[in-house]
C-alpha cells in the first residue's frame, strides 16, 4: 500500500475525488498541480490510510522510506534542501481531513530551521537575520506546544521579557539580537520542561509533526467537534508537507484569500482580502487592516490577471464557487490552496441560479437543487440575530448565556418575562417580550402568543411549548437547563462563553465559565436563536429575512423533480397556519392536531366539564358545545386548504392534560384548601392521572373509554365539510384515528366515524352525497405493533402515516421529554448513537419498522396512501429514507416545507443517481 | 350442505371428533348411539353451519324440509308421533356448542304437548293426569320465557295462586284438575302478553325453539362467558332434538348422573348420584336428597349391572374419565348425555398416572403429561378457599365484595389492616393479617412480610405489590378499584353477589348490586383468593394443599420429555426463594433482579445516600457499603443454586423508585415544612422525576450516568463467587444488562463489566481464574428496537434473554399499571385484543419481534443461548411460541416453575404432533 502521494503524481482519477485518501485540502493541492497545473508550492500527501494504521499499531513499515523519497522529490523541484545552511527549504506540515474540520487539528510551520539553516534563511532574505530569527523562534514555541506538548505560558514569560528588554511591546518590535538570544532561552526552555534537547534534525522534526499530526486526530476537541458534525471517528487525517513561500519576505510579496464570487451576497466577480507583505495568518487574525482583493490591481497587475484567471479556471473546472489562498513571493504568485467555498443562504440560492445560466459552468437544474441545503433556506426563511453587532450591556461582549435545544428555528428579542399574565400585559405596553418558564401548559398560551419567543428550563424537542412554538413559526429554546427560575428573575451558573464584538481585538474572549453567575431580571433584555439554541445575553440586532427570488426559482424546479413522486404536505392545526403552510408550498395538511384547538383557554373549561360529567347529559351537552367551535375552527382550516387534502387526527392526549396539575391541588387543599370546583377537577385529576401517559389511556383508548368524543369531532367535521360545499367550496378530508394497535380497534372506530358521518350527511340539505370515496378513514402508524402487523390493520384503512415521533419514543423505549436533554448528551458522545433519533429518524430500528409497515400493508391493501406526520417528515436525512422506503407523502409543520420540497427533490435525483460537483 | 344429522348416522369419521359441526352434546350422543350402540333416546343434530347461516341471513334454506324428514324418521324409531293424541312423542331442543358453555344457553323441555297430545301423555302414564297437566303447565311457562321472551313472575303468580287454591306449599301437591285450571289460566296470559294464542302446533313449536336455541347464542350472558373463557363468537351453536324419556313416569322408573371415577378424588371406581322417580333437573337442583350411585344396585341389580357397563366401555372408548346422565323408564336405562368429565387438581394428576397403567386404557406417559394443565397444577400447590364451608358473618352468606387483579395465586385468609406497622404489630400478637393498601411501595415490604396475604386497590399485575407477592408465594389481589379505603376502614359500593351457603337454598342470591355498600374495618376478617382475584367477607375455610405423588410423576416425565430440548429456570433475587425454587425443579436462575435487594428497609438510606452523594468520595463510600450487603445475598443465592446458572440483571429501575414521593413531600413543605434531610430527598426527587419513569433513564442507561453503580455490583457477585469458590461450591453466574437498545450500549457495559471482574478476580487468592468462558455476559431483549438490531447487539452477546412485560409495553404502547386495571377490560370485552397480552403473549406482535430476534441473532452469533424471564415465561400458551420460535429455556416466579415444566413438555409433543384423546 501507498502511503504517500506527491502533488504531482498522477492519479487514475481526478484526484479531488479522492479526499477520503488524501483529505480535502490534500485532493485540492493536487488537483490544482496535478490536473490543472496551477502555480502550486511544491509538496507531498501522506495518506488517511497511513494516519489509521498508526491508530491502529503505530507508525507503519514502509512509511519512513516513502517519506524520505517524497521529500528528495520535493527538495529536487524546489531545488533547496530541508535544513541546508545556504538555502534551506522550509516545509509546513498541515492536517487535512476527508471533512473539513477548522481549526481543530495541529500544523507546523517554517519545519526545517535549526541553528544552521536559520542562517541561510537570513542570506535567503537579503540578510533579513531579524526575520530568520523570529521565523526560528515561532518555529521552536509551535513545535514545544503541538509537538512536544509543551505549555505555552513560560514561552510567553519569555517572549515578554524579551519586548521588555528591547523596550517594545510589539513583536515585530523585537531586534534581531534579542531575538537571537530569545531563540537560546526556548531552547534552554525546552530542555528544561522536555528533558532533552530541542530537535535540531529535520528529519526527526518531519518525523514527530508527522506523528503529532495524526495524533492531532484524537485529541478531545476534535473528537468533540466530530461528534457534533457528525463525522465518523475512524477516518483518520491525511497530512500535507508543502514547501513554504513567504509573502512577508519583502514588499515585492503578499499575501490574500479570494472568492470567485461574493459568499456573503452570491454576487458574481472576485471577492477577498489581501496584504502586502504579510503572512497568511496576517489576514486571518485581523490584526492589519486588510484591503480588499481588488487593491491587489494596483500593487500587482499581473498577478493580479493571472489570478483572475485562475479563478476563472477553478470556477470552470470545480463548477462551484471556490474559496482559495495565496501568496505572492517576490512578484510570483503561488496558490496555497483551494477548496468549494461556504457560503451564506442567500449567497447559496443566488450562485445556484445564476451557475445553471452562466455558459462557463452550465449546472443542470437537478444540479443546481442538489447544491442547496436546509440551512440555506432556514437562514432565509427567519430572522436570524446579527451576532456581531448591537447594543450588548456590557462594554461590547457578547455573553452567550447558555444552550437549549434548539425547538423552533428563528431569533427573537425581547424582555424576560416569567408568567403568561405578566407577559401578556407587557406586550399590551408595546414591549417585545421573551416568555421564560420552566415548562409552559396550556394556562401559559395567552402569553406565548404575545410573546416574540419562548425559553424554558425544561422539556425536550416535543415539550409543550416546542410543539406549541413551531406551530406558529414562533423562535423558542427549551430544555435549557443551566438556568435555574426563581420568582422574578432567572440565573445561570456558568455561562458558556464570553466575545468581544467589535473593538480592537474583536473574539473569543473566554469559553466554559463555571465560575461566571449572572442574573437576568424581569425586564432585562436577552435575544434568542431558535435555530442553534442560543442565548445571549442583552439585545443583539434582528436581520430581518424576506426569501430571495432564487428561493422560489430553486423550490420550483424542486417541485418539477419530486412532483409525483413524493408529496409534501404541512402539519397545521388552525387556519392561519394553513394559510401559512399553503403559501410556502403545502400540497395539503398531512397532521392537524383536534388537542391543540382543546387547549384555547375559552374552550379548556367546557373540555373540562366534559370530563368531569356526572350524567351522559351534562357529558353531550358539554360535547354539544365543543362541536360548535370546532366546527368553526375545521371550516377556517378547509377554506384555507380548499381543494387540497386535510387529514385530521381525533383526539390523541391523555384526558389529563387538560386538567390543572395534582401536585399543585394537593399543596392547596393542604394549605389554604380547595374550592368545590377546584375539588372536583382534584380528584378527575387524580383518577386520570397515570404512571406512564405516554403508555396510557390515550388515542383510539380515549375514543374506547368516551367514544361520544370521537363522534363529536366527526360531526363538527362534516358539518363544516357541508358548509364549504354550500359556499361552493372543495373541502377534502381524511379522517385518522390515532394509536393503533390492532385491526379490531380500527374496525371500531372507522364504524364510530361511519356511523357520525352518516348523521350529519343524512341531516344534510345541500345535496352532498358521502360516500367512501368522499372522506378517508386512516389511521397512524406509531406504535410497534401497529407497524408489525400492518398487513391486518391495512384491511380497515384508507391510508397510513407513520407517526415516527411515537414510533422512536416506543421503538428505543426513550421517553422524549425525559432522555433528550439529559440523556442523549451523554448518548451522542459516548457515541451509543449515531445522532439523536427525534430528529434523524433510526435506519435500523424505526426504519425497519417503517419499512415493514409499507410492506406488509401494501401486501394486503395495494390502494394504500402512506405518509409521515412525525417531526421527522421535515428533515432531510429521514425524508430519503422514508422515501426509499416507499411513502406517498411526508408532512412536516409549515416552516419546514421548503425545505421537505427541497429535500424531497434530493431523495428522488439521489435515487437517480444523480451526482453532482466536487 | 346437509344440516341435519340423525344420532345413528354413520359419519365417515368418529363423531367424537366432530364437535366443532354437531357441538360437544351432539358429538357425544351420536358416539353413543352410532358407534357404541347404547341405548340413547333417538333424536337429531342441528349443525352449527345451520346455526352459523342463521345469524348469517336468518333461516336456512332447506332447513325446514330436512328437520321434518329427521323428524320422521325420529319418530318412526320410537313408533310415536310429537302431538299425536293417543301416543305421543316429546322432545327436548337443547344448545350444544363445541365447547362447554353450562348454563348460559337454552333448552326447552316437553315439547310436543299440546291440548290434545297431553290426554295422551296422561293415558302412556296409565293415565296420569296430574303427571301429564304438569308437564304441560311446565312446557307453557317454560316456552313462553325462553322461546316468547314473556317475564316469567306472572306465570309464578298464577302458579302461586293454584298452591293457595289447592291448600299446599308444593308444586307436586297441586291436584290435577287445578293444573287443568292453570293451564287455561297460562295460556289467557300468554294471549294477553304475546298478542296470540299459545301456539298449539307441535311443528311451530319444533321451529321457534330451534330458533331461540340460535339466538340464545348470542345473548348477552353468553357473550359475556365466551369473553370470559376465550370462546371464540363465531363458533355458533348446534341443537339437538332428542325423544324425552321420564325418570319420573312411575316407581319402576329414576334418573341420576354418574361418573366413571371420582372426579374429586380421582379413586378409581363409579362415582354419583341417583334418585329413583325422578327427573334429572331434581337430581341437579338439590331439591330431593340424592343417594349415592351405588344405591341404584339395590333398586335395579340388573340396570346397575349394565351401567357398570357402558361406564366400562366409555372409559376405554373415550380413554378417560367420563360424566355421564342416564334416566330408568320403567325399568330401561336410557344414556341421556356423555363427555370427559371435570376434574379437580387431585384427581386430574391421579387419573393421568393411573391410566397410564390400566389395562383397558393404557395411556401412553406422553398423552398423559397431555392431560394436565396449568389450574391443576396451581390447585394442588396452593392452598384454596373451601367456599362452601366457613363462618360467614351474615347468616351463611357468602359475599363476593369485588374483584381485583389475581396477582398472585393462592388463598389467604385474616383480619384487615391498613399500615405496614400496624400489620406487623397485629402479626407479632399472633393474629393472622391481610395486608390493604391502595397500594404499596417499599417502605410496605415488612408489613407485606408479616401478612398472610395482600390487597391493593391500584396497581396492574407487574405493581410493586404484586411482584413482591409472587416472589414470595405470597397470595395478593391487586387493582380492586371498587374498594376506597379512607383511614382505617375500606368500602365497597356495589359487592358483586351473594351466595347462601348451606341450609335449605343454597346458590346464588343476588349478582351485581349496585346499591349494596359494606364497609370494613380495621380487624374485621376478609378472604382474598389470588388465583382469581375473588375477595370475600369473612373467614372462609382455607384448605391447605400438599402435592400428592403424581404431582411428582407427571412432572418427572414432563421433563423427560422436554429435557435437552427448552430448560425451565426461575426469577428469584433471595436465597429463600431460590431454594423454593430449586425444591420446585428449577434448572438454575434466570432472573435474579438486584433492585430488590435495595428495597429491604436496612439498605434503603444507603441506596439514597448514593444517589444524593454530592462528591465522588461520598458515592464510592455508599457504594462499597451496599457492596457489602450485595454480596452477602449473592452469596446466599449462589449457594442455594450451586452447580446451576445464576442470571444476575444489574440494576434496572429509575432511580427515583428508592426516594420518597415527591408529592408528600410538598404537601408537607407546604405544611409543617421538611427537615434537612427530607429537603434534600424532596430535591433530588424532582431532579430525578419522569413524565414517563418506564421510558425515562433506568437499566444501562443508569449504568451510563452512574458508572460505579454497576461496577459495584458486579464486584459485589465476583467476590461472593470466589467465596463459594472456596467454600468448595461450584457457582456459575451470568451478568445479564438491561434496557439495552444498541450494540455500541452493550460494548460499553461489558467493557465495565469485564473490567469489574479482572479489578476483583486480580485481588483473588483463591486461585480461580475467571475467564470469558467462566462470566457470561449478554443482554435482555425488551425494547423493540433492541429485537430489531438482534444482529448488531449478538455480536456483544453471550445469551439474550427475552424482557417479554417490558417488550410488551413498549409493542403496544401499553404502560401495564395504567391500562391492565382500566382499560383492557374494555378491550377485551370489545373483541379488541384476544388476550391480555400481559398474561399470554401476543403472537402477531410482541411474537414477531420474538422470532425476528432469535433468527436475527443466532445469524450474527450461532452460540447465542436465549431465554425468556418476563412473566410469560410461566404461561402455557406463551412457552409454546417460545418454543416454537425457538428460545433454549423459559424463567418463571419459583411458584411456576412447575406449570412451565409441564407446558413445556406440553409444547415439545404438540410440535412432535402428538394428539390425544377426545
Amino acid at each position: 500500500m501507498q502511503y504517500v502521494f506527491d502533488f504531482d503524481y498522477k492519479h487514475a482519477t481526478p484526484p479531488k475525488e479522492l479526499k477520503g485518501l488524501l483529505g480535502g485540502k490534500g485532493a485540492n493541492l493536487a488537483e490544482m498541480t496535478s490536473v490543472l497545473g496551477l502555480p502550486v508550492p511544491n509538496g507531498f500527501t501522506i495518506t488517511t490510510d497511513a494516519c489509521r494504521a498508526y491508530m491502529e499499531s503505530g507508525w507503519p513499515k514502509g512509511l519512513t522510506q516513502e517519506v524520505i523519497e517524497a521529500q528528495q522529490h520535493l527538495e529536487h523541484s524546489m531545488s533547496r534542501r530541508i535544513g541546508d545552511p545556504d538555502n534551506p527549504l522550509l516545509v509546513s506540515v498541515r492536517s487535512g481531513a476527508k471533512f473539513s474540520m477548522p481549526g481543530m487539528m495541529d500544523t507546523v510551520l517554517n519545519l526545517g530551521l535549526n541553528d544552521k539553516s536559520v542562517l541561510g534563511l537570513a542570506k535567503q532574505t537579503s540578510d533579513d537575520r531579524r526575520f530568520a530569527f523570529d521565523s526560528y523562534r515561532r518555529f521552536i514555541q509551535m513545535y514545544s506546544r503541538i509537538v512536544l506538548n509543551l505549555p505555552v505560558d513560560r514561552f510567553e514569560d519569555l517572549l515578554k521579557e524579551a519586548k521588555k528588554k528591547a523596550n517594545t511591546t510589539s513583536d515585530a518590535g523585537i531586534p534581531a539580537d534579542v531575538l537571537e538570544e530569545l531563540v537560546e532561552s526556548y531552547k534552554s526552555l525546552v530542555q528544561e520542561l522536555y528533558g532533552s534537547p530541542f530537535p535540531l534534525d529535520p528529519a526527526l522534526q518531519l518525523r514527530q509533526a508527522i506523528e503529532a499530526v495524526f495524533s492531532s486526530w484524537n485529541a478531545d476537541r476534535a473528537k468533540a467537534y466530530r461528534a457534533k458534525e457528525g463525522i465518523p471517528d475512524d477516518l483518520g487525517t491525511a497530512v500535507n508537507v508543502q514547501a513554504m513561500v513567504f509573502g512577508n519576505r519583502d514588499d515585492n510579496s503578499g499575501t490574500g484569500v479570494g472568492f470567485t464570487r461574493d459568499p456573503a451576497t452570491g454576487a458574481k466577480g472576485a471577492y477577498g482580502d489581501f496584504l502586502p507583505n504579510a503572512q497568511g495568518e496576517d489576514v486571518v487574525a485581523g490584526i492589519r487592516n486588510t484591503q480588499p482583493l481588488s487593491a491587489l490591481e494596483s500593487y500587482f497587475p499581473e498577478v493580479y490577471q493571472q489570478l483572475m484567471d485562475i479563478f476563472k479556471r477553478l470556477e470552470t473546472h470545480y463548477r462551484d464557487m471556490c474559496d482559495t489562498e495565496f501568496t505572492v513571493e517576490q512578484g510570483k504568485l503561488w496558490m496555497l490552496q483551494t477548496r468549494v467555498g461556504k457560503r451564506t443562504g442567500v449567497a447559496a440560492l443566488k450562485m445556484a441560479v445564476d451557475m445553471v445560466e452562466d455558459s462557463h459552468i452550465k449546472l443542470s437544474k437537478q444540479e443546481a437543487v442538489m447544491r442547496i441545503n436546509a440551512d440555506n433556506l432556514d437562514q432565509v426563511l427567519h430572522p436570524q440575530l446579527d451576532k456581531a453587532g448591537g447594543s450588548l450591556p456590557q462594554h461590547g461582549e457578547r455573553v452567550l448565556l447558555v444552550e437549549g435545544l434548539p425547538a423552533s428555528p428563528g431569533a427573537a428579542v425581547g424582555k424576560v418575562y416569567f408568567s403568561a399574565d405578566s407577559a401578556v400585559s407587557a406586550a399590551a405596553d408595546g414591549e417585545k417580550v421573551i416568555l421564560v418558564r420552566s415548562e409552559t401548559s396550556p394556562d401559559d398560551v395567552h402569553g406565548m402568543l404575545a410573546s416574540q419567543g419562548i425559553l424554558t428550563s425544561r422539556g425536550g424537542l416535543v415539550s409543550h411549548a416546542a410543539v406549541v412554538a413551531r406551530g406558529w413559526g414562533k423562535p423558542a429554546v427549551v430544555g435549557a437547563e443551566a438556568i435555574h427560575i426563581t420568582g422574578d428573575s432567572f440565573s445561570v451558573r456558568g455561562v458558556v462563553s464570553v466575545e468581544q464584538v467589535g473593538g480592537n481585538n474583536p473574539g473569543v474572549i473566554s469559553q466554559d465559565l463555571p465560575e461566571r453567575s449572572i442574573t437576568v431580571k424581569q425586564g432585562d433584555f436577552i435575544s434568542i436563536d431558535g435555530t442553534t439554541g442560543e442565548v445571549f445575553l442583552g439585545e443583539l440586532p434582528l436581520v430581518q429575512s424576506q426569501p430571495p427570488s432564487e428561493f422560489y426559482t430553486i423550490l420550483s424546479w424542486a417541485d418539477e423533480i419530486r412532483k409525483d413522486k413524493l408529496g409534501v404536505r404541512a402539519n397545521a392545526d388552525t387556519a392561519a397556519d394553513a394559510r401559512k403552510a399553503r403559501e410556502l408550498g403545502a400540497e395539503g395538511i398531512g397532521l392537524c392536531r383536534t388537542e391543540h384547538m382543546f387547549l384555547a383557554q375559552d374552550r379548556l373549561p367546557v373540555v373540562r366539564r366534559m370530563i368531569l360529567a356526572n350524567t351522559p347529559a351534562e357529558e353531550s351537552e358539554a360535547l354539544d358545545e365543543l362541536e360548535k367551535v370546532q366546527k368553526e375552527d375545521f371550516l377556517g382550516i378547509l377554506e384555507a386548504m380548499d381543494s387540497l387534502p386535510v387529514t385530521v387526527r381525533l383526539l390523541d392526549p391523555p384526558l389529563h392534560e387538560f386538567l390543572p396539575d395534582v401536585e399543585s391541588l394537593a399543596v392547596k387543599e393542604a394549605t389554604e384548601g380547595l374550592t368545590e370546583e377546584e375539588y372536583r377537577w382534584y380528584e378527575a385529576a387524580q383518577d386520570w392521572r397515570e404512571e406512564n401517559p405516554m403508555l396510557g389511556t390515550r388515542g383510539v383508548r380515549l375514543g374506547v373509554v368516551k367514544p361520544g368524543l370521537y363522534a363529536m369531532q366527526v360531526k363538527a367535521l362534516m358539518e363544516a365539510v357541508l358548509q364549504r360545499f354550500a359556499q361552493g367550496g372543495k373541502p377534502i378530508v381524511e379522517v385518522m384515528i390515532p394509536l393503533v394497535v390492532s385491526r379490531e380497534e380500527l374496525q371500531l372506530a372507522r364504524g364510530w366515524t361511519k356511523d357520525a358521518i352518516d348523521e350529519v350527511v343524512g341531516t344534510d340539505e345541500t345535496g352532498f352525497k358521502v360516500n367512501d370515496e368522499a372522506v378517508k378513514i386512516g389511521t397512524m402508524i406509531e406504535t410497534p405493533r401497529a407497524a408489525l402487523v400492518a398487513d391486518q390493520i391495512a384491511q380497515e384503512a384508507d391510508f397510513f402515516s407513520f407517526g415516527t415521533n411515537d414510533l422512536t419514543q416506543m421503538t428505543f423505549g426513550f421517553s422524549r421529554d425525559d432522555v433528550e436533554g439529559k440523556l442523549m448528551p451523554h448518548y451522542i458522545k459516548l457515541g451509543l448513537l449515531e445522532n439523536n433519533p427525534f430528529e434523524t429518524v433510526d435506519l435500523y430500528g424505526v426504519g425497519e419498522l417503517v419499512r415493514i409497515a409499507i410492506q406488509r400493508g401494501r401486501k394486503s391493501n395495494t390502494g394504500l396512501k402512506i405518509g409521515v406526520c412525525g417531526e421527522h417528515g421535515g428533515d432531510p436525512r429521514s425524508i430519503k429514507l422514508f422515501f426509499d422506503a416507499g411513502v406517498d407523502y411526508v408532512s412536516c409543520s409549515p416552516f419546514r416545507v421548503p425545505i421537505a420540497r427541497l429535500s424531497a427533490a434530493q431523495a428522488v435525483l439521489e435515487k437517480q443517481s444523480i451526482v453532482t460537483g466536487p
